[in-house]
């Protein structure tokens, strides 16, 4: 298979905009991953398209991504409309990958793109509910408990949250940290849905949303879009001297089976590692998928950068932080720079290639990171991850 | 690029199954699938999951991949959910050919499943609706005379009809016996929805949907599911003595471009014949998305079947039945085998598969084909298809 390079790459703002469309927020993350690359519109030979909530929310479904993409005057090429729930957009970005590691293209567009916010707000949550299996909603994990008016997914977090805390004896503070640090990290991003630090007292006394989780430890509702210019590495020597290549694009799905013991973050990112052929050891950033706090706390274990139990520690330790060792959601990950559930995949990438270009401004990792990796989660069925994709990039 | 062969094909009766789910219906097309292919469920590596209406019909999104083959037993590998309106099915078995192809895996699945009946009728045709820009229904063809309760793509093929009538002098007869034909082929076709032949009074005198298209000259709503495992030519040789090969899978989509004068379907099949390296002369058997006369009577000139306006003058020729000289939907089409959207791409590669092994039962074409073609039409935006989406199957 051939080398696959991140040409160009754009977003918007994530946050909410009542006033612009999917067709607006698409448009404009892909200007911009355009102008990023410094290729031509008409240079673009298919595009993967990653949204997971237009049918539910606008009743869009269907060639959603052709329609997005006529808004842009980008008509007339393959279209591949794809969704994964919260992994929408590593999912589009995983077929770009594929689509030019084959040798079918030689430059191809990954755009995520999502409009959460609607009137009726309801719309939001029955769309995110549609992430697991609708037909069993009773046996998901704290279904009995939930409220209505937030996302079911919260629930799941919280449990996993209670788990950990009960098993290691993390505490509540340290589980707020994340959102501190998240929080810290989306101040120093122009492209965050939320740019305040918040301090530790106001995450902990934010509202409740699903014991223990406040709202500050949970990611919002917001609108965004995020576009990738992936390309053959031939292509990418004619228009840059410092090509960011993607050494693995991994997407696994969790497993029903009870014998399946290693966990589905755990294996997807073995993969990975085992694909780019370098160990965790060797990154030196990182984007998961901290949809709420547990999210990042399990991450940390799972990706290899601390034994089991210890995640709090990590956290407590500060090595997790810009300036730490191993920066983990640098952009502010999806708790403050926001989640727009098709788009986060291809955020996560951006904000891994502006990282390893030395581009990303006041939230610029030291020592010129080599390489770092993104975790995108989607969904949730018969107690594990409806979808992980792992992305390892490289410069 | 890899050599890519059709190991086994498998799929549902097409019809109307109220006690069916979703899930029902795509374990029965997999298991179908891998029996025929002679492999285990467990050698399956990932999973290309087509399906277009699940979303406005039951509320099931994001997952609807993995929801379904979690009711098959088939979890833990990587599942890729696509849509591309009518054209979810050959999407889904695009992405698995192009996984094949570069060397991913060597054993997938293309899964196309829908189920388009629902007590409330109307869910149907809103999932049909978003099939093109629903910001822009107004501007659809035919939109300000749409009746309630029927498809706009069937106003949509009414106007297609109208203008090949005025144009060329096609009789209304004529169309007519395109629904004839595909209702004999599926007659004798065992997964057909409608297997009863109808007679040209039958036809004409069926109750009018959009003028001049009767409701037999127009494809049902229905539920199914078609399923296909694709490999890699090395393990094919494990299997199978005659593998039928693909090659060629072209996706295009329409352009809102003025200055495209080229028609959508006709530069799809010209770029696919130019990477199968054939002409349309070299075909011994066609599917085309019939999803209404029209749509069959155009693709054979779209496709090189006949000059432009003679299409008229192919059908009255009989060349286009099953003992002519070019069969076109020996299955009996969207037509009568019926039009589960998702499922519909799958199915007519398997119809193409099964008539090169020589497996199509009362309605096998003579002369042992060596070679087919399947055309798959999804949506419709800017005046233009949403995708064409065009394989050739070579034995």
């Amino acid at each position: 298979m051939r080398n696959v390079v991140v040409l160009g790459i754009g977003m918007t703002q994530f946050g909410k905009h009542p006033d612009k469309s999917l067709k607006d927020l698409g448009r404009e993350a892909l200007y911009r991953a355009v102008q990023d690359a410094g290729i031509e519109l008409s240079q673009i030979e298919a595009a993967y398209v990653g949204n997971a909530a237009a049918g539910l929310i606008t009743g869009q479904e269907c060639i959603r991504g052709q329609v997005i993409l006529s808004g842009a005057g980008l008509t007339g090429i393959p279209v591949i409309n794809t969704e994964n729930a919260c992994a929408s957009g590593s999912t589009a970005f995983h077929l770009a990958w594929m689509a030019i590691a084959s040798g079918l293209y030689d430059v191809v567009l990954a755009l995520g793109a999502e409009k959460m916010t609607h009137p009726d707000k309801n719309r939001a949550f029955a769309a995110l509910q549609s992430g697991t299996d609708i037909e069993q909603l009773s046996s998901f994990p704290g279904y009995e408990e939930h409220k209505e008016g937030q996302s079911i997914f919260m629930d799941l977090y919280a449990s996993e949250a209670r788990e950990h805390m009960m098993k290691y004896g993390t505490s509540l503070e340290t589980l707020a940290k994340i959102a501190v640090k998240n929080s810290y990290n989306g101040s120093l991003n122009p492209y965050a849905q939320y740019q305040q630090a918040q301090s530790l007292e106001a995450v902990l006394q934010s509202r409740m949303i699903s014991d223990p989780l406040r709202l500050k430890m949970c990611s919002p509702i917001g609108d965004g879009a995020a576009a990738a210019i992936v390309c053959s590495e031939k292509i990418a020597r004619q228009f840059t001297t410092k090509p960011v290549y993607v050494t693995a694009s991994v997407v696994v799905s969790g497993s029903s089976s009870k014998d399946q013991k290693i966990d589905t973050v755990q294996r997807a990112a073995e993969k990975a590692y085992e694909v780019a052929a370098i160990g965790s050891e060797d990154l030196q950033v990182m984007e998961v998928h901290d949809a709420a706090v547990p999210g990042e706390l399990l991450a940390y274990e799972q990706l290899g950068l601390c034994p089991p139990g210890e995640s709090g520690r990590l956290i407590e330790s500060g090595d997790t932080e810009i300036g730490g060792k191993i920066p983990v959601n640098p952009s502010g990950g999806l708790i403050s720079r926001g989640h727009p559930i098709g788009a986060t995949g291809i955020a996560q990438i951006a904000e891994i290639t502006w990282q390893l270009r030395g581009q990303a401004g006041a939230r610029q990792i030291r020592n010129q990171p080599k390489a770092g990796l993104t975790e995108n989660v989607g969904g949730f069925l018969n107690g594990d991850n409806g979808t992980v994709n792992i992305h390892i990039l490289k410069r």
